[in-house]
């Protein structure tokens, strides 16, 4: 490559969380980026697009090419593809998020749908993600290894229609044993919902709750992450199930 | 099955649109029947849930079991199934939304992912879509299939994890040659940012587009569509790529 790397760069946790803007910088170790950021916290935001209402775009700095949207993270890659980058760019990078996005979290997580949104747009495309939900978190360690993962896929070595759904361990690098190509594990969250206050007599709630992993299989993310591995799950942007079409047939005759 | 089966309906087109409340009315035929949807328009969500607002539930007819909530199809879901519905349902049925959900745009759609919230909680769904985007629609004619698929599915036939995404093609029911078991079609939107009134001096964007199908398989929805056929998908909650995970071993050599 004669110029240097266009690397755009987004999160869902927003402009001002740590991850986004430790990963600005070591991007700009090799390449030049751009990062447009959801103004405000946009977690669990998935694919979501705004469609009913008009979404602002703010010039953070214009020197530094940082750049904040009122959307989520799939609004912010189509603006920055669309209206901000001055080229198609070479890769595009999510995260780094504070908190995991490994088994079914994948499926609610902004961070990897804002990475699907450049694969959908033929963009190399990563989403990274650390399971400490602390909003500072020692991501110095594993500067090498996200450049050298950046570097590695810059190129388009990727498969059409896949991103890469990177999970980090909560332990110091020293203990990490390596890097695995996984499954998603199975799982799914335990819901509570605390009561708030009521409004106009309607009972109102926030959602929390706790993830129960149900899968033990060494091939999982779920099993990689618990045994100190960083997780790679391919993730397709077509979630077709198309390895058993044949046993729905079936269902044809139902017309 | 002794007792009525229980059916869950949602949409995200919101509590009242001419699809929900059609699909409603068919659903206590077969069934008791609870609504939950979206208080408004909720289109293009995706699997977004409401993490850092509250969610208001209000009661639009305790005697019909019609219920609204101020978040996502995907937070009506996880609503209904831990505090409105008596009891885990048998079915969970998502529509009848007013435009398509084939090809990438299930990626987006509100209507798929409410019901694939149920397929996370081992809940059979189906997601319906009607490819005219106009508020009235001659739903009439549709009846018998829409209930039948339901019928078809309501004592847990489908597989574990997978949820049916059926869209229905924009043409008379007697042009209809049949229902077909599908792949997704391959395809994305060409986007047209319209500017909107600029806030402090920020620009503003509101998105819209074309869509644009980049396949003409046989086995696609886009295909099935095209030619009178209502499209049938099963979609995974896991879109992991799991065919060649072989391909990607090379990465696990980047640390």
């Amino acid at each position: 490559m004669i110029n240097k790397p266009l690397i755009l760069v987004v999160n869902d946790d927003g402009i001002n969380a740590q991850g986004i803007n430790f990963l600005a910088v070591l991007m700009r170790e090799i390449g030049e980026v751009f990062v447009v950021a959801p103004s405000s916290n946009r977690s669990g935001t998935s694919h979501a697009m705004t469609l009913h209402e008009d979404i602002y775009v703010n010039t953070v700095s214009s020197s530094d090419n940082i750049f904040t949207c009122s959307g989520n993270p799939v609004d912010c890659v189509k603006l920055a593809l669309n209206k901000i980058l001055p080229r198609k760019p070479d890769l595009c990078v999510s995260g780094i998020n504070h908190g995991s996005n490994h088994s079914i979290n994948s499926l609610y997580s902004g961070t990897l749908h804002g990475a699907m949104e450049a694969t959908i747009k033929g963009v190399s495309a990563i989403s990274f993600s650390h399971l400490s939900y602390e909003t500072k978190i020692n991501f110095n360690e594993y500067s090498s290894f996200i450049k050298n993962m950046c570097k590695e896929n810059i190129d388009n070595k990727l498969l059409k229609d896949i991103t890469l759904n990177i999970n980090i361990p909560d332990v110091p690098f020293s203990l990490i044993k390596g890097a695995k190509i996984c499954r998603q594990g199975r799982g799914q969250w335990n819901e509570e919902f605390v009561a708030t206050n009521k409004k106009d007599n309607m009972p109102s709630y926030r959602i929390s709750g706790k993830f129960i992993s149900q899968t033990h299989d060494k091939e999982s993310d779920s099993w990689a992450l618990d045994n100190n591995y960083i997780s790679i799950v391919p993730v397709s942007i077509y979630p077709d199930h198309t390895s058993h079409l044949q046993s729905f047939k079936y269902l044809e005759n139902v017309i």
